[in-house]
C-alpha cells in the first residue's frame, strides 16, 4: 500500500479516471505469445498507449491538470515547454478544454513535431540550443505573464491523470503479477504505480531506464534524488537526468526495482514491436519490452504487462531502429564486397542471394576503393535473412564464389 | 440479401464461427480520426486483422476447412500451395488440430517466410519457379498421395472462415455503411460480404484491387470470369489474375463496387498507417485505406470500415513503402548538391538543414561524377519534412546558400 508519505493517493487517480474518461481512450491491451515465449512469462500484455490520443499517454496527466484551473486561470491560459509528447497532450488539452497555450520548443525541434503541436490549436515559442534553456524560458514567460506552467511531470495533477492506466490494466489484465514501465522524470511509473500498490493483489512494479539515463536506481537506492550530468540515449522521450521532488516521493514508496537496457536492446524491441506486434513504438516505448526480453529480470511463470508508452518517431528514424535491431538479431548484414569481372559476377551474386532466400536490401557500388584488391570493383550490398545461421549459410555462399571476396561485414555474423 | 445463387450462407458463416471462436483473435477495431477527416466519412473503423494469429485473416478460412476433415482425411494430411500468408494460417491450422500439412512454396520464397511456415510444424516442399507451377505441383500431389488440398480462396469453407470477421464488424460498428475489402481471389470479400448483406441495415461491400491486378471489376461488369495475362503490384497478397468459381459467384451477389489503387497509392497508406494509427500493414492490408482516401469513392457523412487484412512483410521493405508513401506526401525528397569547398561547406549544409527544422535520413558522397559540375563534390542528402511548402523551403534555403548548387530533387517537389 502507498505509505502516508506519499503526495498522491487512489483516491487522486480516481477523480482523474472521472475527469478525463470521456476525453482519452481506453487503448487496447494486445496479448502476446511470442513475447512471452521469449521472456518465460505466462502471459504478456502489451498496453498500446502509442495509439492513444496524440500518439502517447501525455494526454491523461495534461488534461486531468488544465480541468482543474480556475476560471481565471483558465481564461489567462497555460505555457508548457517541451519537444516531443508532452507538447501534444496540452496542446490538445487545450483545444478540448478552450484554455490558451504556449509551447517552448528547443531549436532543434523537427518541423513536423512543431506543426503537429500548433495542429491542435497551440502557440509554439521556439526558444533555447537544449532543452533546459526553452524550460528555464518557459518558467520565466510563465511568471511574467501569469499563466499556469504545466509540468512535463513533476505535478500532482500529472502523476494522477497518468495513473489513470493502472485502472485500465487492472480491468483488462486482472491476473497481472508485473508491470514494466519505462522512467523519464517519473510521473508515469508513479501514477501507475500509485493505483497498482493499493491493489489487494501484489503487483510488482518495475522501472525502466536506457542505460544512458539511469538515475532512477541510483536515486533510490540513495534514497535522495541523484542527477546525472548528461545523458546519452536513442530514447529521447525518456532522457531525464533526474526525477523531482514529487516524482521520487511517490516513486520510493511505489516502485519495486530498476533494469537498465542498453540502445541495441531498445533498437531491437522497436524492430520487434512491429514485426511481431505489428505496431509502431518509439524508442521510450519500447524500453520496457527490452527490459522484458534482457533476461535481467525473472518474470518465468508469471502475468506481465507491457507498457508502451508512445509512438511518436519519424517513419526514417522507425525504419533506421527497426534495421538496427534486424541487425541485433542477426537478421540483417550490411556486406562489402571485392568483385572482379564486374557487371557479369555481380550478376551471379543476386543470384545467389534469390537461391538462399536471403532479401537484398541496399545496393551500391561503393565510392571507397577496395584497397587490398585494386582490381577489383567495391560493391556494398545489405541482407535480410531469417537468422544467425540463415546469413552465415548465404555469406559462405558467396565466398565461394568465383571472383568475389567479402571485405567486410556489419555487424560481424561469421 | 444473398441470392439463392449463392454457394455460401450467412448460416454457413455462423457455423464457422462457432468452429473458430476459441482459436482466433477478435481482433480489435480501431477508430480513426485522422482518416475520417481526411476522407469526409463521419467516422472510420480499422478492422486489425493484421494482428490475428500468424498476421493475416487467413487462420479464419483454414481453421474453418480444415476442422470440418473426415478422422480418415485427418489422417491423412493436408497440401497447400503458397508464398504469403495462406501457407501460416494452414500451417497454424494444421498444429492447433493435429493434422500433417505440406505447403508447397515457389523458389522465391524467402527463407523468413519458410522459416515462419515450418515454425508451426508443417513440411515445406520448394517447387516451381513462379506460384502457379506450385499451386500445379501441390494439386499434382495431393492427386498421388490422397491428401486433401486446401484451396487459398475458391473453396465453401475458406469463404465461410473468413465472413466471421462480418459478425465482428456488425458487434464492434453496428453504425458501418460501408466496408471496404481488398479483392485478390475473392475469398475474403465474398465471406464478408455474405454476412453484411444478410443483415437488415444496408451495408455497401465495396472491393479494392491494386491496378496491376484489377480483374473483379471487368469480371463483375461482364458478369463471367475474365482473367488477366499478367499482374504488375507491389500488392503481393492480392496480386491474383482471378476469381474462381466459387467466389466468383458468391461475389457477384455481395459486391457493390469495386476500386482500383496504384502502388504509390497503396504506398502512402502504408506510410499513414504507420504515423497515424501506428499499426505496421502489408500493401495488401493497406489497399482499402488507399481506396479510401483516392477520392474515388464518395463516402461524405458515412461510417465505413476499413479492412486491413494482414501486416506480414519484411522490415526492410516496410521501411521502403514508407519512405515511398512519404515522399508521396512531399515529405520527404532526395536531393543531388554539387557542393564546392567540401567539406567546410557540406557542414553549413547540414547547419541549414537542422535550422529548418528538417530531419536528415540518407547523406552520400554520391560516387556518379557531377558532369555540368566538375570542380564540385556531389553529394546526394535525404531529407524528411513536415510537408512540401516545408520542403521547398528547405531547399530554396540550401539554393541559396554560397557554393552549393541543386542538381536534381526526386520526387521533384519543386
Amino acid at each position: 500500500m502507498t505509505g502516508p508519505r506519499s503526495p498522491v493517493t487512489v483516491e487522486d487517480v480516481e477523480r482523474a479516471r472521472d475527469r478525463i474518461d470521456d476525453v482519452v481512450h481506453r487503448t487496447p491491451l494486445d496479448t502476446s505469445r511470442t513475447f512471452a515465449e521469449m521472456s518465460g512469462a505466462a502471459s504478456v500484455g502489451l498496453k498500446l498507449e502509442n495509439v492513444q490520443r496524440t500518439g502517447s499517454f501525455k494526454i491523461r496527466g495534461a488534461y486531468n491538470k488544465m480541468a482543474q484551473l480556475s476560471p481565471e486561470e483558465r481564461e489567462t491560459g497555460v505555457i508548457a515547454s517541451s519537444a516531443g509528447n508532452h507538447a501534444q497532450g496540452v496542446a490538445l488539452a487545450g483545444d478540448l478544454l478552450d484554455v490558451d497555450t504556449t509551447i517552448v520548443v528547443p531549436e532543434v525541434t523537427p518541423a513536423a513535431k512543431i506543426d503537429a503541436t500548433r495542429g491542435y490549436g497551440a502557440e509554439v515559442v521556439v526558444e533555447g540550443d537544449i532543452y533546459e534553456r526553452s524550460y528555464e524560458y518557459a518558467l520565466e514567460r510563465a511568471e511574467v505573464s501569469g499563466r499556469t506552467f504545466v509540468h512535463p511531470f513533476d505535478d500532482e495533477a500529472i502523476i494522477a491523470g497518468q495513473g489513470t492506466i493502472g485502472f485500465e490494466l487492472l480491468e483488462q489484465f486482472p491476473e497481472l503479477d508485473t508491470v514494466l514501465v519505462a522512467i523519464g522524470g517519473g510521473g508515469l511509473i508513479s501514477g501507475v504505480g500509485t493505483v497498482l500498490n493499493a491493489h489487494d493483489r501484489d503487483v510488482r512494479i518495475v522501472g525502466v531506464q536506457p542505460e544512458g539515463a539511469a538515475h532512477a536506481k541510483p536515486s533510490l537506492e540513495a534514497g535522495e534524488i541523484r542527477e546525472l550530468s548528461d545523458v546519452d540515449t536513442v530514447a529521447e522521450g525518456i532522457a531525464d537526468t533526474r526525477m523531482l521532488s514529487t516524482t521520487f516521493a511517490v516513486a520510493r514508496e511505489v516502485v519495486d526495482d530498476v533494469v537498465a537496457v542498453d540502445d541495441r536492446e531498445i533498437a531491437t524491441a522497436v524492430a520487434l514491436l512491429a514485426e511481431r506486434a505489428k505496431t509502431v513504438a518509439e524508442s521510450a516505448g519500447a524500453a520496457p519490452l527490452a527490459a522484458l526480453l534482457s533476461h535481467e529480470l525473472d518474470v518465468a511463470g508469471e502475468h506481465v504487462a507491457v507498457l508502451v508508452s508512445g509512438g511518436n518517431v519519424n517513419l526514417t528514424e522507425h525504419a533506421d531502429l527497426t534495421r538496427t535491431g534486424l541487425a541485433e538479431l542477426g537478421r540483417y548484414v550490411d556486406v562489402r564486397l571485392a568483385i572482379e569481372g564486374w557487371p557479369t559476377t555481380l550478376g551471379a551474386v543476386m543470384e545467389t542471394v534469390e537461391d538462399r532466400g536471403a532479401e537484398l536490401d541496399r545496393l551500391e557500388r561503393a565510392d571507397r576503393t577496395a584497397v587490398d584488391h585494386p582490381n577489383r570493383t567495391p560493391v556494398t550490398i545489405g541482407l535480410e535473412g531469417s537468422g544467425p545461421d540463415h546469413l552465415r549459410e548465404v555469406l559462405a555462399a558467396l565466398s565461394e564464389m568465383q571472383g568475389v571476396t567479402i571485405v567486410e561485414r556489419t555487424p560481424d555474423v561469421s
